[in-house]
């Protein structure tokens, strides 16, 4: 079983609309947010792998709906990662109020010379911190 | 063949990040804008289906990211409508400049009783102001 | 000497735009932050003033901004009462990145009835409970 | 009399919150959408300003609330500028629906050297494009 890696933040109410819930947009947001405090596992973090000349850009984001959060909820966001090829990766998201899934979605992260902007291969420590999270092959959905 | 309908937009600063691109959560955003204008094709309009006791909710977004937008391009957002079923409707909307996609994706929505939240049909007046913009079925993606 | 409310905050990379810092409106829903933070003081918090039929509306902003927040700064936001009146307050914030002061500002609040959004008399139980913070009169700025 | 620029914007839904206005930060952003657009009476505009090694900050932001702007408004903003220093300009900005004043505020901006983020002095070509805009000296608030 993979770990999954998790974050707990708290709707802003700037977050929420007139329906009084979260505006959908911002869950893409908030998913950045889960990528963020993932990148803290790499040694260096983001901040530390640009400055070794890799960039990450989004190539492919989804979300799945299904059920409204709320002002001031607190949500438990995780990820796993589901794909960690030789220059992308895909992580597997779920926004989670207690036990209730409340989204799920996946972000799909091309990695880039920082300078070039062209595709190049995940650096070595990224992959070694991201591989605990990573799920197993053929795993049920 | 459909119409696409479709309205411009210019990227805000505040819209761009240090990568000094769109954010990627707002692409998600302007979806809704453009829904907001599609609406404007159903006799009175979004407020004009609420104020008949029907509501609609996101239950799906993905995007597909092809390319950077900057701050202050002029973008063309349109939208096309790939399925319209009993109780949702699915748009197929691409964001362009000039010639070139930046990027494409779709938003699922689901028809809502207003008071009770639960699935309803999509009112007449609504499904016949979009269907100049369905799909044919079998069109080629 | 009045006690300051605080509340910590990380940068997210949404919120800072291709100059590399925070976006100055994003100071503004911080300040919106804060305050949900603070109403956790008064018994029953924000809902619980809504439920008893008080709202409250920002009739001003103000910031002053004295440097740079960067991506992934760990903010300190605190605030103290400035001004307890019989409809309205004004809170006086300030952000903080360990000693430096990035900003400071204030709020005014004024309070109003939920169902006419007429203004009222701040609820005594919010007046007690925000009475901690409140600056002595001829205080320094 | 000065001439006040002006610019028309819709208010996006993902604007509005649940007391079913606009939440208060989204005037600050929209102040700065504002500014790109007066910019346009620059030569070459703010890129051409950057171009030539001229950044500007914000350093100051005010804005007082006179009335809810809601869903699908169109809102004219405008702004006169109150006063073009030699390294900072202020500017007045009203935001109007119909005839009715929702809000208004300042906005102060200084001129910085874009690589040392030093004060710098305004552009001659900057000054002489906003002094059109320019509220005569003693003129009524």
């Amino acid at each position: 079983m993979p770990r999954r890696f998790s974050h707990r933040l708290r709707v802003r109410y700037s977050e929420c609309d007139p329906q009084n819930v979260v505006f959908n947009a911002h869950y893409v947001a908030w998913f950045d947010i889960l990528m963020t405090e993932l990148w803290r596992e790499v040694p260096g973090g983001y901040a530390g792998m640009r400055g070794a000349g890799t960039d990450m850009v989004v190539a492919e984001v989804g979300v799945r709906y299904r059920g409204p959060a709320h002002f001031d909820d607190e949500l438990d966001l995780s990820a796993s990662v589901s794909r960690l090829g030789n220059t992308g990766m895909t992580t597997h998201i779920e926004v989670v109020r207690g036990s209730e899934v409340l989204a799920e979605g996946e972000l799909r992260h091309v990695f880039v010379d920082l300078a070039t902007k062209h595709k190049q291969r995940i650096p070595d420590d990224v992959r070694r911190s991201l591989e605990p999270y990573l799920e197993p092959v053929g795993a049920p959905a």
